[in-house]
């Protein structure tokens, strides 16, 4: 379906190798961890705690208790009456962020003695535990780009004002975490240049293969990147598959739109519009002020239970970026999240179990998540029918079924210190268990939903692009 | 892409089949004339306006002025405020219908002699001028169908309640009109059965060839038929094309997913992406109360220029449908709409110009519409910049240019009195017409989109549904 290509070669194929790129290419850092740890030495960043009554530009309003910045941009921190019929938690209250601007999340990418390089930026947030991570080549909200706050031109933001003018790989905005995100949505890009570029401090040039490799690494590639990353086009009719009986074969058979799947696309379409037609989540944003379970207390929010997150003021002081100081609110997250995707071979080809999942920022009422999807700290407070199904199954999973397991972080430019456990879990069963709410679906399905909006969420977006990472390790 | 078929045979192929039938079927009535005038004998609807404020089971909120039923189920009348960046009209206030409920619009199919047929209802609605109007199988809001009010069994539901255990030919929720309904989204439907169906009184098979012929008869063919019939899967490898360089030809060509386009269906994604993302509506549902520009007078809600659409109140008796009689509020809308296809043969192959549009009630900023919709009389009032680009060009054509004309109603549940003049207009010209907010797309385009919501709107969809009744005139 996808004619994206650079004269007659198919950007499968093209990303295909540059997936299997063997050793360092010659346009890559001599040492990806000098390199990235020359960029720490550099760039600096302190986060300090301050209440949200003091943060300078901040205020809540009078009546609504809605926290804002002076400007009218960036976002609020706004309340939410949620409600679901029949669930085992069917109505709960909580504070959510507004960001109705559409960011920008775009990888340059431009080939290098025939192999596909993506341009990444080292880049420190103030919600990154470890200071800098790995973001794409542009990362910027509108309020960001149109220069609200008065800083440096955003790098690179050029190719992805004009995308027309260049060859689009990707081009989509998706969501982003529908529990803390009132409908939420960034434009992921991704834009080949076949023009030289030139290289600025902090960026640097990698391979699909040196990207892989440094997902397996904790707390490095950002979540930005995974969503970027995870709409590239993966699947085609040209993406060589080794043969075999293997976990790799059966990955590249999935990618292939003539392998056989368990469900035929407009089955799966089907089965959206019904979970999308029953599931009966109603949301509505409501003040802060008086929020139900939650109280301000020692200048945050938080709730009664002292679980699931906080509202916190965060003042921020940088070096090497475009504004060398600002406070914000953020959601300050203590107890580490996990997803999971379920895979197993069907057939002699790989199919994800996803999830039909309803949370209260989504723009139409449910998307796919990965299996498994929780806060396992947060169900010592939540009733057991709550529970997520497949929890045991992917924390007992013998070792030779892990496929995956990394912890990343997620978006810390939000989210202090917000950190998810990412699994991929192979299964060996070959029982039904799809249920209601559950599909199996492969990945070359998964890449036709992510043409589209709102078909995958974040998580499973993440964890789309670790399973792609396993490709040839 | 879809695999509906029964045995080998693709359901492409089997439309194009039920579409070129010649003659009445065994199946059919003998005359379809004298089958719909004896229903017309049959069904009988008594209409009145009364004053908004009379209306029995329906009130105003003493705060708000939001006009809602006692059971708070069926829809609320409630007012909006909008405002678009850089637009002609970039601020405005308006009443809105806010119905959350999915509803199901589903049509029955069964194949008699190897043919395809289509289960249509004679139904009678308080809005529709004429009275009766062909129907869906079932056109039932949630509130209908579980029988809120009382009634009597929707007949058929069960087919659409259980698809999985029947052949699913369309299953895809869609939005209808953004002007006048606050995210309004319906779930269309096409089931497919071979079990045995009695054919109840108001009832009866056509094929799509009958289909199309009444689709060029004013007022017969419902919105709701018109929006279901556009989500069947026309277009296909198996589309039988008798070459040439005519007009059904191209058409025929054009529902061919191997016919070369214009633009890739990525590139056009990628124009759906930018559009969404540069387009900045904003809509806030606000009282109805004080809403400016609006005014209550003699029991209805108008617009101070009398132009627009009145919000008026109805009190009904029905004969041969569920409920015997009932009040409602209603959008009576005075002037006759009009949208209209430019269609234009490109390399042999029919494309259709479609227009990004963003209504106020839409989803997701915009959907794709016709290259015209819009109603001439408003535009009295209107600044001239907000005349549509192509309404001289359409209005204007030579007669053997207009391949489609034909007036018919909107949804006469909600709309009293509101008819749409449908045009499809060939343009023989080769310059570039396109601009930013406009793309020539196929059919097999435009089917594809149509198996994910909120791309084509109501419109595009009706003119779609007209199209396809070209082939075979």
């Amino acid at each position: 379906m996808s004619r994206v290509a650079t004269g007659s070669r198919p950007i499968d194929l093209r990303l295909a190798e540059s997936a299997l790129a063997g050793a360092r290419t010659a346009t890559e850092p001599a040492s990806f961890t000098d390199w990235f740890a020359e960029q720490a030495r550099r760039a600096w960043m302190r986060v300090e705690r301050v209440p949200l009554d003091a943060l300078a530009d901040w205020s809540a309003d009078a009546r609504s208790g809605v926290i804002g910045h002076r400007s009218g941009r960036f976002f609020t921190v706004e309340g939410l009456d949620v409600r679901v019929a029949d669930a085992p938690v069917d109505r709960w209250s909580q504070p959510i962020i507004n960001q109705p601007e559409v960011g920008i999340l775009g990888i340059l990418a431009k080939e290098f003695d025939g192999v596909l390089h993506f341009l990444m930026q080292a880049k420190a947030e103030p919600g990154n535990r470890n200071g800098l991570q790995l973001s794409p080549t542009v990362q910027a909200t509108r309020s960001n780009y149109t220069r609200v706050h008065g800083g440096n031109p955003v790098p690179y933001l050029r190719y992805f004002q004009r995308p027309e003018a260049y060859q689009v790989i990707a081009n989509v905005r998706q969501s982003e975490q529908g529990s803390w995100f009132w409908r939420k949505r960034n434009r992921n890009m991704v834009i080949e240049v076949t023009e030289e570029i030139e290289l600025l401090d902090g960026f640097c040039w990698l391979t699909l293969a040196s990207l892989h490799r440094l997902l397996a690494v904790d707390d490095l590639i950002n979540m930005d990147s995974r969503t970027v990353l995870s709409c590239l086009p993966f699947a085609g009719d040209h993406v060589p598959c080794s043969g075999g009986g293997g976990f790799d074969a059966a990955l590249a058979r999935s990618c292939n739109p003539g392998a056989d799947s368990v469900h035929s696309t407009a089955e799966l379409l089907g089965w959206v519009t019904d979970m999308r037609t029953r599931i009966d989540l109603r949301a509505d944003r409501v003040p802060l002020t008086g929020l139900p379970d939650w109280h301000y207390a020692e200048g945050a929010i938080a709730h009664d239970s002292g679980l699931f997150f906080e509202v916190i003021g965060v003042e921020v002081q940088a070096f090497g970026r475009e504004v060398a100081d600002w406070c914000q609110p953020m959601f300050a997250v203590r107890e580490t999240g996990l997803v999971a995707s379920v895979v197993r071979r069907i057939g002699g080809v790989l199919h994800v179990l996803v999830q039909a999942r309803a949370e209260p920022g989504f723009v139409d009422v449910i998307e796919l998540a990965p299996a498994v999807q929780c806060t396992p700290a947060n169900h010592d407070y939540l009733p057991a029918a709550a529970s997520p199904r497949f929890l045991g199954a992917v924390l007992g999973a013998p070792a030779d079924r892990v496929r995956f397991d990394t912890t990343l972080s997620e978006e810390g430019g939000r989210f202090y210190h917000a950190r998810t456990r990412y699994l991929v879990v192979e299964d060996d069963g070959d029982t039904d268990i799809e249920g209601d709410r559950y599909r199996w679906m492969t990945l070359h399905q998964g890449a036709e939903l992510l043409r589209h909006s709102y078909y995958l969420n974040i998580q499973a977006r993440s964890l789309l692009a670790c399973l792609y990472s396993v490709t040839g390790r």
